[in-house]
């Protein structure tokens, strides 16, 4: 496919969103044409499952159950958007994919990281990104900035013991996964951004 | 565990609803607790995943969805009803279980009974059945019985071709699978009844 399929991953309250802002003003500035999507969700069908999932009535969902409606969702996005936009030649930002799921599943439920990726595999037919940044910040300090905005949903809701597993799961990835690129992101918005134009440069 | 596990599987407008019943009240005469359940659907989130699926605005649903929201539903049902049913040693009679998804997903979607398979091996942790009844009737027939009644959702409204396909494969599956016992359901109930209650006899 002709276009650029680049990922965001981190703990909520990392910066993904700003982060995917000025990636593609960057790319547009060189002409590029940009799509930004964002999981679990990015199509009707996506936002419907996202509900579901998010749900703070759906309190008897089962681990194996919310890992199968993750990887619908994505493979919903994956058909019905990121692989026609690719086609088209487009630039493609995405906040979050398969590795959320690794994480937060796999290791955060100990359902097993390759139990996720056989499914997710499945969803998206092995659809792979050229690049992946993951936004290294201290879990309770992005936890806390996102709760004191919305409230939290129901995943944001749970202990904070289940975001350090979160957090160290995404540092254990990242040493098995050598398409993941970790960024610093306790700086300021220009530093960060500075060291993920490099990266995008070398692309 | 302690229970039985029974499927009952075959075409749209095959007997199933019907043969369950029988089965029921076979085993409550044996001083059997008896639970009755359906697929896609059975518990207030699966249901809620059947309503998603089966919604006929969603004609840009993809098939891996599809397939991965079946399994999500069946996930559910297994973690949430079936397993503690079996523990608590009832006697557990569904109507459509994984085989349905290898044939429907696996044979008449084209995406491979394995992969099919696979996915659901993940969501019901490998559970099997005791015992699983295929009830053989030819699809047209089934299909005109179904449509005159309710007018059909999004599934039974796909053209008779794929319901021909779908029936192909459930004979097809028969041959691979040990555990399906097929039967001659262009019968009468009490023909077909009698078949299947010297089958549960030798269970």
């Amino acid at each position: 496919m002709i276009g650029k399929f680049i990922v965001l991953e981190g703990p909520d309250g990392s910066g993904k969103s700003t982060m995917a802002q000025k990636i593609g003003q960057h790319f547009r500035e060189q002409g590029k044409q940009i799509e930004f999507t964002r999981e679990p969700g990015g199509t009707d069908i996506s936002e419907k499952i996202r509900e579901l999932i998010l749900d703070r009535n759906n309190t008897e969902m089962d681990y194996r159950t919310e890992a199968l409606l993750y990887a619908a969702a994505r493979a919903q996005l994956v058909h019905e958007k990121i692989i026609p936009w690719l086609q088209e030649g487009k630039v493609v930002i995405s906040e979050r994919f398969v590795y959320s799921s690794l994480v937060y599943q796999g290791l955060g439920r100990k359902l097993g990281i390759e139990e996720i990726e056989k499914i997710n595999d499945f969803g998206t037919n092995a659809l792979k990104p050229d690049m992946v940044l993951l936004l290294d910040v201290n879990p309770e300090k992005g936890l806390k900035r996102k709760l004191s905005i919305d409230g939290g949903d129901r995943l944001e809701n749970e202990n904070i013991s289940f975001h350090q597993k979160v957090y160290e799961g995404y540092k254990n990835l990242a040493e098995f996964c050598p398409e993941i690129r970790t960024i610093n992101a306790e700086r300021t918005i220009d530093e960060i951004f500075n060291e993920i134009k490099d990266i995008i440069n070398s692309l």
